[in-house]
Order: structure tokens, then C-alpha cells, then sequence
């Protein structure tokens, strides 16, 4: 029989939890691991709220466990380090994203590239190789493989460096791997949430000209003049999508709503690529036709792996790619869900925990 | 007033049309152009009957212009050559594909995707730049800009040539363009008609692991001891396609028919590459999950350029990669459209237009 929460390692640890689909949070006792020779701990200081926090503690897509602590986006600082730790040190500035662990022996593993283990363990809601489960960022404290362990470079504050590690690295990773970084590129961003306002960023410091692709007008004058885009198109205006037929070489589809592909398709060049990365539950509907004539490409990208998440930091901090957040308080998590669930954040909450995470006496 | 098809150019031509929506083709009095500065005229000895002859012969696509003489596979012998002609001299064996003028001056044109040009010409059914009527190969003679002839090899006989100018770029180009020419790589074939049996051979010239995709077992054992592919997956036996998931680098999606693409995407390796080549006409049903979670990719290719299309012809030459063709006499092309209907063709009909294509008196 499993082991309650609080028993099944020897240190203790707090967070906030759901515990069934209702989604709401609450305080929650839980114990993590005692540092192992490899491993990092660390305390937690800040941590973002993803959209997939909202999903799964609601249990949209099934694959829940209750209780979850949800949270794959967290920073802090280091308390403890193994003996066989070689790249950080007590004190340090780091933050784990989306993976704590990957099988580090398939092809995938190999080319750095963990996020497509078939094995991979996420950072929240997921087991580890020894069955127990994983609780992620908001709590008191961290531990993880040191490869799995992010140095957030001292430019970058840790609340605004937090939505780097699942937002940040799930829209640059396919800019770079679908080669739509190339300074001059003509790129759209569809959707301007979380990871939208990211790909409008890294867009713009990879020098294109960036285009935002929205069902809402009144995010025009927020896109332009405050993110920097250079352009601005409702996508259910047939005239605007019209003069803008052929125009984009890629778009960073970042829409988890079922949603037509068919303008998308239609506003890239020959030879241009709709890159997906949010998850809409249902099929979207396909038209073949003009894929054919375009020799157009519909990809998906899935985060990124643990180097070029690195790497992706690094140029953010390079580059003063900061995301835009909300810092909130513990307590306000369930109020901020909801918000989240009306898109009613510019852009990204971001959870005090080391200023607001009480434990339960 | 348009004239009449017999009066539109000074040389009288003679084939066979579809003239009405049943399809059925019957000969037919036109006029071909005067050789220009810059044509090529050739005497017609064979033509292959591409798939979408038939429907382009009954208007599935609603674009048909009635009379229409198909044909765009279309090989023979130099008559006449323009003064500004450089490739080619009288007694030349050549070639006519899909195209016949595009505009030469885009992006694309410019990059010899002559076959991505938005105002390309195509051989058969479309229009000229002057407004006249573009007929197809099904037909005595031909007359093209030397830019859109092909030199046909004195290795490669004129009938077995013939396919290669569509069915052969549009799954070679893909194969070349998408990386999916590397020796030991698994390749797919997904639909085993004129196209597929092309990618099949393809594929192993370059020095792929090919696996055929059917709903057709009866198909195996041709698919396997005839055209030499390695292994066979029936596509609606799930526990062949389970044990074959994850296996495949690429697939050459040849079905054009309504298809689930979900078991395809399956079968793909994490990075691989699902590239359509048929245009089914309704929507299909594309499960984004799955492209995320390998990173994959759906895209589709039209044809190929000019200049790769002679980089084909010349491979093919080389290589030994012959279509397998059955030769017919033009008055039975209704007969075998029949049978192209039924997929009863193994793989290509060629029409031995110089032997059996008689004037009418």
C-alpha cells in the first residue's frame, strides 16, 4: 500500500494542493527526498501559474491524481547539494521547468532533446522511477537531479525569470528548430496569453517583424505598443486576412481552443510552417489542398530540452527578454485560476511563495 | 468572341477530349501554336494517364473547362525548334510534365519552384497567357517553351519515361526536399497506386527501409517481392500498426481518398515527417496532441520544379528506377479509365499515342 504524502520521504515539505476537480487549491503537507548525491534542493521563492496548472487540477484531460500540487515553472535558491554535484553550489540562483527526469539513455536523451523521452517525468502530477509522486512548484522547497536544474543568470529577477521555464522555452524552441529565428523573417504570433506575449518577445530579439493573430480587437494597442509587435490582425476579419494572404513564413499557433487552420494555413508563404503548441482536445479540421500548394508545413513542439531551455535563458537574459507577470500572494491562487480561466492576466501570474507560503501550524 | 478550338493557332492538332461531365473521351480537331523564338514542338509518342486525369475528365473538382484533352506526362520526338532554343535540336527525345509557363519573375520562379509560381500554366485544361486553351498530351503534338522540355536519357524508354513527369517528381521531390533521402533511413508509403509504387522505388534508390502502408493485403506480396519494399502494414490492423509505432522517419501519404491520418502520425519516430502528396477534397482530421508530443510534422508537396525534375529524370536514369507501365492503344483510354477508377491498373496506364492515335478523316 502507498504511503501517505507526508511519509513517503524523510523530509518534510508544504505546499497548496487540489484535491478533486473542483481545482481548488489548499494547504497541503507532503514530504520530498533527502538530497541525493546528485541531486539539488532548494527553496522555493517564486513560481509561475501555467494554463495547464488550471487544466489539470480541474482534471480536464483525465490524467489527474489528487492531491496535486501543481507548479513547473519555479525558482529559488539553493539550499543543499549532493556530493556529486558539480554545476551549482549553496546559495546559487536556479529553477527547475516542466521535467525533473527523463530515461538519459534513448536517442532522444542522447541529442538533449529529454522532452521527447518517451519516459519522462514531469515536474508535477507525475511518478517517479521509484512510484512516488511528484509535486511541483507551489511549495516551500524543491529537489532534483542537477541536470534537470536551471542557473538563472543575476539580471534576471527570479519572480520574472519564473514563466521562462515552461512559456519562455515552449515557444523558442520551435523559433529555432523550425529556423523561423532569422533576423527579416515575417512571423505571426495566434494568441496573445501566456506563451503568446513570450513569442512576440523572442520573436522580436530574433529581429522579425512580428504580426499578432487574435480573435480579440481590443488587444490591438496592448500588442503594438506595449509588446512590440509591428502588426496587428483580427483573424475572423475576412478583408485584413486577405490582404495578409501569403505574407507570414511561420506562426507560432499558441490557440488551445479548437480553432480554424484553414486562414493560419492560408497566411503563410510557400514553404511556410504553423507551428503548434497549444493542445486543443478535439481534431482541428485539415485542408490538404493548400498544404499541396504551398508546400506548407503543420508541426507541433512540445517545451524544449533541458540545454536549450539553458540556452534559452541565457539569451533571454542577453537579450532582456522579460516575461510580463502579476505577482500575487498564496492565497489569492484560486482566485488567480479563475481569473486565468477568463484570460484575465497580463500575462502570467506569478505565485510570492517565499513571502507568502505559510505553513499550517 | 473566343474562337473556335481549331481556329485558335495556325497548326492543326488532333487528340482525344472529354467533352461533358460523363468523362468519356472521344477525338477531337484542335490547334497547337506555331513554334516561337523559344519552343520546342514535338511529335507526341506516349502519355501516361495520371489519376487526376479522370477527375479533371468528370469535373470532380468543379474547375473543368469543357473540351478538355488531358494529359501531362507527355514524351516524344523534337520536329521543330524556335531560333533562341539552346537545349534542344530536331530528333531530341523529350519530355512535357504538369507545366507548360509560369511567370518567371517570383520568388519562387526564381528559386526553380517554377511549380509553387501562383500564375503557373499547367499542360492540360488551364490557360495561356494570351487566354488561349492549354491541351494536354492525349495528342499528336506538343509545343512548350524550352525552359518547361525535358531531356529524356537514351537509357530510359520513352513509354517508362513517361510516368516519371508527374507521378515521379511528386513523390521524389518531397523524398529530396523534406530530408527523406538519407540511406538507412524508414520510409513509408502510405496508398500503393501510380504514385506510390514511385515512392517505393524512390525510396529504396536512395537507400531507405521502406514499409508499404495498404488497406490491401493481397498487396503484400507484390508490394514486397515485386516492387521490393521490405515490410507491409495493413493500416487497419491494430496490433501490426502498434507494433510499428514510433518506427517510421518519413511517409509519402499517396491516398487522396478520405483517410484518418492519426494512425500515420503514430507510426512516425519523434522529428518524422508525414508529407501529403494526394489532395483529399474534404477536410481531414488532424489530433494535434500527437504532433506535439513528437514534435511532428504534416505537410504537403505539389509536383517539383523544372530543374529538379531533369535532376529526376537523370537519377532515375541512372539508378534504374523504372515505372511499371501497362502500354494501351488511345481507343481503349475509356476502358482504362474505368479500370484507373477501380484501381485495376498496375501502376500507370501509358497511351502509345504514335502507334494508335489516327486523325479522323
Amino acid at each position: 500500500m502507498a504511503r501517505q504524502p507526508e511519509f513517503e520521504h524523510s523530509k518534510k515539505a508544504f505546499g497548496w494542493a487540489a484535491r478533486d476537480t473542483s481545482g481548488v487549491l489548499s494547504p497541503f503537507n507532503f514530504s520530498r527526498r533527502k538530497t541525493g548525491e546528485k541531486d539539488v534542493t532548494f527553496k522555493v521563492l517564486y513560481c509561475g501559474i501555467c494554463h495547464s496548472d488550471l487544466h489539470k487540477a480541474k482534471n480536464d484531460w483525465g490524467t489527474t491524481h489528487y492531491p496535486l500540487v501543481p507548479g513547473h515553472e519555479v525558482v529559488g535558491i539553493v539550499t543543499e547539494v549532493g556530493s556529486k554535484v558539480r554545476k551549482f553550489k549553496i546559495g546559487d540562483r536556479v529553477g527547475v521547468g516542466c521535467l525533473v527526469d527523463s530515461c538519459q539513455s534513448c536517442e532522444n536523451c542522447a541529442n538533449n532533446l529529454e522532452n521527447y523521452c518517451p519516459q519522462f517525468t514531469l515536474t508535477d502530477g507525475s511518478k517517479n522511477s521509484d512510484g512516488t509522486t511528484t509535486y511541483g512548484g507551489y511549495s516551500d522547497s524543491m529537489v532534483s537531479d542537477e541536470h534537470f536544474v536551471f542557473n538563472i543568470p543575476d539580471v534576471l529577477p527570479l519572480d520574472v525569470a519564473a514563466p521562462l521555464l515552461c512559456a519562455g522555452i515552449t515557444v523558442y524552441s520551435p523559433l529555432r528548430y523550425f529556423g523561423l529565428d532569422k533576423p527579416g523573417l515575417h512571423i505571426g504570433v495566434a494568441g496573445l496569453g501566456g506563451l503568446g506575449h513570450m513569442a512576440v518577445k523572442f520573436a522580436k530579439a530574433f529581429g522579425a517583424y512580428v504580426t499578432v493573430i487574435s480573435t480579440s480587437p481590443y488587444k490591438q494597442n496592448e500588442a503594438i505598443q506595449h509588446l512590440g509587435a509591428d502588426s496587428f490582425l483580427i483573424s475572423r476579419d475576412q478583408d485584413q486576412t486577405k490582404v495578409a494572404m501569403g505574407s507570414l513564413d511561420g506562426i507560432i499557433d499558441t490557440i488551445s481552443a479548437d480553432h480554424p487552420l484553414l486562414p493560419l494555413i492560408g497566411l503563410l508563404k510557400s514553404h511556410g510552417k504553423l507551428v503548434m503548441v497549444g493542445a486543443p482536445e478535439k481534431p482541428l479540421e485539415l485542408h490538404v489542398f493548400p498544404l499541396l500548394a504551398g508546400r506548407k508545413i503543420v508541426a507541433g513542439s512540445l517545451i524544449g530540452g533541458i540545454k536549450e531551455t539553458q540556452e534559452m535563458i541565457d539569451f533571454a537574459a542577453q537579450n532582456n527578454v522579460k516575461p510580463d507577470i502579476e505577482v500575487i500572494p498564496i492565497d489569492y491562487v484560486n482566485t488567480a485560476m479563475d481569473r486565468l480561466a477568463k484570460a484575465d492576466v497580463k500575462y502570467r501570474f506569478v505565485i510570492d511563495i517565499g513571502n507568502t507560503l505559510k505553513p499550517t501550524s
